[in-house]
């Protein structure tokens, strides 16, 4: 994919907005032929219904099927989203232009403005109706929003032996993610057009789920002692951390997860790996196969006493949760998970990260390590 | 308070936790006299029921009234809730001895771990038993949960002329504020100890409800042409992006506000301003009563033609806290703002920062300096 080739791109060479623009400007060419030959305007993408959502077993992600959708201009149930379709790309080709940002909102309100001028109905009346067509518009032309100058939420901070160089606005600044006292770099929504990531010297990523544990983790010094990148997504990892943590693998890093044995913990862990229903049209952008699970496990009750006295009640969205992975295809042979599902299953328990502060607040470094090191992981 | 005068003294001093640790020992002191003198021991905090929760008209903050409460050992009603005081009071002793920081939860699972060793019952079942224990300690001691060496939930980004020299664990570093690129300098939890703010350079500060409008004006470098500090605390302010605010009023910057003109944009402007309800007990601490309210407004409505193209429609939830809100002591005789609510409630319509992207994407920064060039906004 688009963001996927940039990133092995030589820095010198052309952002790729300029990219985003000319398959804009293609597109709108392609209309432009269809209408002087007299034949409908159309545009093809590919279907993002549930049925056209599969897991690709072979590179361990959720992408998109073979299934095209055409639209057309002339078919009445078809022409006013096609209308719409066009409006939104011909906003994000002058946003392209101007150099700069916005978000799906920003351009929302940029498309009842300018279309409500002539005409006494909005063309949008919900933001509901304009999300599906940016999506239709990333999968038609092969980009992904950000390559659109529209920004994604944010959250996520990192720190570790990394420099960002960040061309922004008329400047260009580097920022040492070894140099961020406390709090961190913030990973923004954006970490593909005009930002480099260099002077990378770690030997693993470690993605912590809560960013307290971050902050413990982060005081006690552990990326600088184990030479690693610490990464908190702070809960559900949004776009620009799952992109960055994909561009670290790239690099060969080692990617390691480490959440609550909960259903929230696991559905982080396994959106960074395998990716997310909801971005499967971004499928191989987004997804980092080789993330491996550290824990919490409900496993590690075997092996450090005191944790059964740490364990609290698994809620009823956590059991269902359980048994509704059980049956996924990427889970359903994996004997270490379903092991740790069944076990949350039959015990009705579950386990914090935060649980393993208890006997001294450092006990968590020490558990990671233990765990990096014997290569205690999950797949 | 303790953390505000802390952030008088020279950089030299001794850090706050001292003083967090010595008032801790005090109070350990007083119960050994009382235990010694054959009296019960007791300890005597103030109540933080809402009846003993008042606005302080003079001061423009919610702070706690006079009502005393004291938590007696020898009481049958109190006799559990004064030893887990006494030992979350021991663990955060013990922290500051350690010089490690965790949070509420860190330290709820030590209570679990290490009360529960020579009893069968854990001392402690639930976090919500230990939560207001907590407080009832920085009540008593005069001293915020930061001081306490425990981390709150953190939020927030910033950006402007300013730097941030952090000590924090075995190292001393120099953040640049002016040189975070699209990512800002995430504020963390602890804005008090162990780190300054020097350098500043700016003629205002303006806090921008949203990250996507923050972001948006960080782009168009706004901080860099008016000269201004750009915060967001991304949606409601977390204890850390209020205590900053509140310090950076208190070195003479005006502090503007820009919120969406809806029920969770107000709460957002007031509690800035007044404090909240819940942090009462710290009410000088994180309110800043010098804020102003710059938009967006219904008001607006009138002066920019087009927002009335962009409204959208009031919820149940925005009508009926306007309705809450006209009642409120500090809204009450504030005719501005009982216009703005008044015509929320009668129009049934909200409007959103976003819309003032509408025209151009660069508007946005039009409207924020015609409204502090001319001093448009409410109190």
């Amino acid at each position: 994919m688009a963001a996927r080739q940039d990133t092995k791109k030589a820095p010198q060479q052309a952002p790729q907005e300029d990219n985003a623009a000319e398959r804009l400007e293609a597109m709108g060419r392609s209309l432009l032929i269809d209408i002087n030959n007299g034949t409908p305007p159309k545009f093809t993408t590919t279907a993002r219904t549930r049925s056209n959502i599969i897991f690709d077993e072979s590179k361990g992600y959720l992408k998109l099927g073979p299934v095209k959708e055409e639209r057309n201009f002339l078919n009445i149930s078809q022409s006013k989203r096609f209308m719409q379709t066009i409006a939104i790309a011909s906003k994000c080709h002058k946003f392209l232009n101007e150099n700069l940002h916005t978000t799906i909102r920003g351009l929302y309100y940029q498309l009842k403005f300018s279309l409500g001028e002539d005409v006494d109905e909005n063309i949008f009346s919900e933001q509901s109706e304009s999300n599906p067509l940016i999506e239709d518009l990333e999968v038609a032309l092969g980009v992904n929003r950000e390559n659109l100058n529209l920004n994604a939420n944010r959250k996520g901070v990192l720190a570790g032996r990394m420099k960002v160089i960040d061309r922004f606005g008329d400047e260009k600044t580097e920022i040492d993610c070894s140099k961020q006292g406390r709090s961190g770099w913030a990973i923004p929504s954006d970490v593909d057009n005009d930002i480099e990531f260099v002077d990378i010297d770690a030997k693993y990523v470690l993605v912590v789920e809560k960013d307290a544990l971050w902050q413990r983790l982060n005081e006690d010094g552990l990326w600088k002692k184990e030479n690693a990148i610490l990464i908190t997504p702070q809960g559900q990892a949004a776009r620009g951390t799952r992109r960055i943590i994909r561009k670290l693998a790239d690099k060969g890093l080692p990617i390691y997860v480490f959440t609550d044995s909960d259903a929230w913990g696991w559905y982080i862990y396994w959106t960074i790996k395998t990716g997310s229903i909801n971005l499967a049209y971004i499928g191989s952008d987004v997804a980092t196969p080789e993330a491996k699970f550290i824990g919490v496990t409900m496993s590690d009750l075997d092996k450090y006493e005191f944790l059964n006295k740490m364990t609290i009640h698994a809620t009823e969205v956590d059991l269902k949760r359980a048994q509704e992975m059980l049956d996924y295809t990427w889970i359903r042979g994996n004997k270490g998970w379903v092991n740790e599902l069944q076990r949350m299953i039959k015990s009705k328990k579950k386990l914090e990260q935060d649980a393993l502060q208890g006997p001294r607040l450092t006990f968590v470094d020490d558990y990671i390590n233990e765990k990096i090191r014997n290569k205690e992981y999950l797949s």
